[in-house]
């Protein structure tokens, strides 16, 4: 057996999940924080990249020996969270721990990943979501909402999604099946809500960027269909900052 | 006529809101933003002071001209929080303005003002709740929950609380009123809200402090009466930390 973690962190600190070679990662958190606990180098496998100041409240990662499939330790496995919380930081949390297979993958075996995009809707700053929500000053009325789901109602469906994906991605697979899309308010803060069964390069943030033109009524909700037809990223809306953006539930 | 300024706060980047000679404060920063703004130095009175890290959902403090008691401005006060946006962090922000009386003083005025607390129970840590909530892993029965209000009610009325003060102040006159006293639960976060005339320095963390020696059993709600009529700082809870610690409410 080999364990996956599920995580949640605030990611204002880090650039991004992964590591790198300059600048201090969530996956390196979580390399020291094994190798404290096990007493070894740990192999940890993350279910996606994510973008610097990128957030998660469920994010999964499998932790096994370096160099193997397995895992050898004598804490039971539902204690590990808070046997582990001493070597992380306090924007890091292991919430659950859980036994899998040594053939389980944290990407290949996802069924589908939700992220939540949030909005702060109101003129004045909110001292407190500063980091954690995109601050859109100018009133958006529920009007534009309606045209907002409108437009995110196209995005549903198998489709290829090459128009929202940053233009230097590499990847040459663009086909992907969003099960939802939706956007709800509360309170003041709009919240853009998608799942799928995987995510391009920057596509939350693009597909967010779109739902805003959307809002100013400079894309109509008609148009959408066009815009993912002619798989050219210039058509769609602005690439919004990664600091509103949350992965919030990864599905196996 | 001066402004009244309401503002609200993340505290945990500052010393506290008040101008000292080590430390960046708040008050720091509405001097630097006002004078930006305006063109001239301003003197700014608070409310009250915070203490290190403590965060603030408003806080009210006057702005007049330095020297003076008015303040001379084209702008409209209606306009006043968004034209200091830009001067100030994003963990500042001005969110109303209003014109007062040159004789309004923004500490002696003061009706009532309201604190919340946050304790956040839950065995694992919140990423997202590090820095604004004390983190508190013991599970707190809802038969606690009732044994901690029966101790609030006792904090209710007017009293000496001298016992309930930090025991290097030098504040004489320790008498004062509490107008509510009550702790819920929303999830995993228990609140515990206390309105009063005034605090004494570290009142609200050592009241929470004295509620979680009732939640453990050290303390019974019916000891309550004999700590307050002792004067003794010993015989209370404990200073819970100041980053679970907010200014909710400033009534005039």
């Amino acid at each position: 057996m080999k364990l996956l973690f599920h995580v949640s962190f605030l990611g204002t600190a880090y650039c991004g999940y992964q590591v790198q070679p300059n600048g201090v990662t969530v996956q390196q958190k979580l390399n020291e924080a094994t190798k404290s606990l096990f007493g070894y180098e740990c192999d940890i496998i993350g279910c996606s990249r994510t973008d610097s100041g990128v957030h998660a409240n469920q994010f999964c990662a499998t932790v096994s020996k370096k160099g193997s499939s397995t895992l050898e330790t004598t804490i039971p496995t539902e204690r590990i969270p808070q046997a582990i919380s001493p070597y992380l930081p306090e924007d890091i949390s292991v919430f659950r721990a859980e036994a899998v297979d040594e053939g389980f993958h944290p990407r290949y075996d996802v069924k589908y990943k939700e992220y939540i995009y949030q909005i702060w809707n109101r003129s004045e700053r909110n001292p407190f979501l500063f980091d954690r929500s995109w601050h859109y000053p100018k009133a958006i009325s529920e009007d534009a909402v309606s045209k907002m789901n409108e437009a995110a109602a196209q995005f549903v469906g198998t489709h290829d999604f090459a128009s929202y994906m940053a233009s230097d991605s590499k990847i040459r697979d663009t086909v992907r099946t969003v099960y939802e899309a939706e956007v709800t308010r509360r309170g003041d803060m709009l919240i853009f809500r998608v799942s799928a069964d995987g995510f391009l390069y920057n596509m939350v943030r693009i597909l967010t960027g779109t739902l805003i033109a959307v809002a100013e009524g400079k894309i109509g909700p008609e148009d959408i269909a066009a815009i993912t037809a002619a798989k050219d990223r210039r058509l769609a809306g602005i690439t919004v900052p990664a600091h509103g953006l949350f992965l919030n539930r990864v599905v196996y």
